[in-house]
């Protein structure tokens, strides 16, 4: 019997991870590995919510996903890695929270109103994308997760989730369902290498977990930082100074980074000194990640079959959550 | 190789069966279960989808629905009696779909936007009956079915069904979905006792298959007929008399059927007469229906068996359609 706590996390396949990826959550999750019992599922159904007329994209992101959590450090002996088209309870929990959720409570989310937003759907909105607070409900619930780790932008889908967990639980013989909490990152969202807030693969503005020596280079070369800082002996500003977000993100030595800031600011400290330091720092973090994500994206066979083995662990607990929900409502289990 | 052409049919469990149902359904089932391969589901998940918060409406009438077909007749030898809720395709299927499908469409379907204001729903209105027009195009298309029997109201849900078939065949390799077909009943919707349109076992104006022959005597009693014919010698009405409509909906004798209508329209033909011939024809209908119900109904366990191996065969089906359709999305097919 496992008695750690249980974490659920995941991502949609919609492309390769980046070190935004890595900072706000991969880095944790191999932490959080030897600590909970962590299941981290590949929501392939949630891309398929805005990419349903583009299922290629989902399903060729999956392995590059996979490979990259991997090589970031997830352990599948440790981590149980798993898919969510491949767990029918996820599905028929959502087919059931449906109903104790009313459209104009969906429609009320901030989280899916900005993504609505975001995405320019209005009157195009697929039903999928409404659904999606309660089939992450489904998730987090059919795993009876504890922890969920998510950004701040998300909050209001864990606080969807202790509803529906409540209703439900109003109407089963017991509490079944386990109210869950969220874990936020103790480190802010990863800058760009512009400086915007998105991160993206095809804005160009980021690194991935393969990027290439001369990529590294290149990325750092352009990153942003105080546009008036002009000469050395100036003194430079550290706020929105992307370089050292980064330095602080990722320099192992947090003295040497507090030092090299005081410098900045009093003047007298070169971008192209600190942006060599950060250089060093992500070509020795991401080149072993490079290496590794490059052998195992070479097997994808043997990506499935650890995809596939997870799943079959994640298909057990799920379904013993539906079995209990199903028997709970006095609904028939046949088989 | 079964080549009879498929139909899908079912009911929501949310109370017995009565002679509507008798008139609009059950009777054509078993004609139909001869010459086609016909699967009858027990929608117990859409029965949910406006009683969220009362399963044990859903769970309790499973049963007394399965009586039911089996007191008319459907033999589950020739007919697959399957429960909706044992059958996580359908589920999943609806998932896919409903990133197809827009909000705007679903909400512009005439039959949801009648039934939301039937049911008093408006804001209140649960995701799960707003999405149930997509759970009942994945409950057809999951069995192939070509024929699909619906009354009138209903024919908008056939229109979304060949919508969502279209939309996902376009996205697959090959058209692997089928479109599908309403069959109309030959006969119109059958009046209630009072001679409104809306027949239900609360309203005390219809007649449960388990009638006793009080039940029905009493019933045949108060039947709404002509109130303008108010002696045996006044030529009556036969428009809107429910005598006459449920006598052409129950009489086997067409030709005294018609010799009955003549007369009474010439005068001379009380409606004790008249009322009298439908009553022995009713009790001559449900009597075995209504020993058969009593027998079956003592038996739950047996009852739930027949579901389950029609369930069992159901599943095979729909499991089969469900990974044509994933392998053709690309989607990993795991186990």
């Amino acid at each position: 019997m496992n008695t750690k706590p249980t974490i659920l996390t995941g991502d949609r396949p919609t492309g390769a991870l980046h070190l935004g990826h890595y900072v706000g959550s991969l880095r944790q999750r191999v932490a959080l590995q030897h600590t909970h019992q962590q299941f981290v599922l590949i929501a392939d159904l949630q891309g398929l919510t805005d990419n349903g007329t583009n299922p290629q994209k989902i399903r060729d992101n999956i392995p590059e996903v996979l490979a990259d959590y991997l090589a970031a450090g997830i352990d599948p002996e440790l981590t149980t890695l798993c898919l969510q088209s491949a767990l029918p309870a996820l599905a028929e929990l959502t087919m059931l929270y449906m109903n104790v959720v009313t459209v104009a409570r969906v429609e009320r989310n901030p989280t899916v109103k900005n993504e609505i937003a975001q995405k320019g759907f209005t009157r195009s909105l697929p039903v999928g994308f409404m659904v999606y607070p309660i089939s992450q409900a489904a998730d987090i619930t059919a795993f009876k997760a504890e922890y969920v780790p998510v950004g701040d932008d998300q909050l209001p889908m864990i606080e969807q989730t202790n509803e529906i967990v409540h209703k439900m639980n109003s109407l089963l013989p017991a509490p079944l369902l386990r109210h869950c909490q969220a874990i936020l990152s103790d480190t802010g969202r990863l800058p760009s290498i512009d400086g915007g807030a998105k991160m993206s693969k095809s804005l160009g503005n980021t690194l991935q977990l393969s990027a290439s020596e001369d990529a590294i280079h290149k990325a750092v070369s352009a990153m942003y930082t105080d546009p008036h800082h002009l000469n050395v002996s100036d003194p430079g500003q550290i706020e929105g100074n992307v370089v050292f977000t980064w330095l602080d993100a990722f320099h192992p030595d947090k003295t040497k980074v507090a030092a090299m800031k005081a410098h900045y600011q009093q003047g007298g400290l070169g971008d192209r000194t600190c942006k060599n330091e950060l250089e060093t720092c992500l070509q020795e973090l991401i080149a072993p990640m490079r290496e590794r994500r490059a052998t195992y994206i070479q097997d994808k066979g043997m990506l499935m079959q650890i995809l596939q083995q997870g799943s079959e662990r994640a298909h057990e607990v799920t379904q013993t959550t539906l079995r209990e929900v199903k028997r709970g409502l006095g609904l028939p289990v046949l088989f």
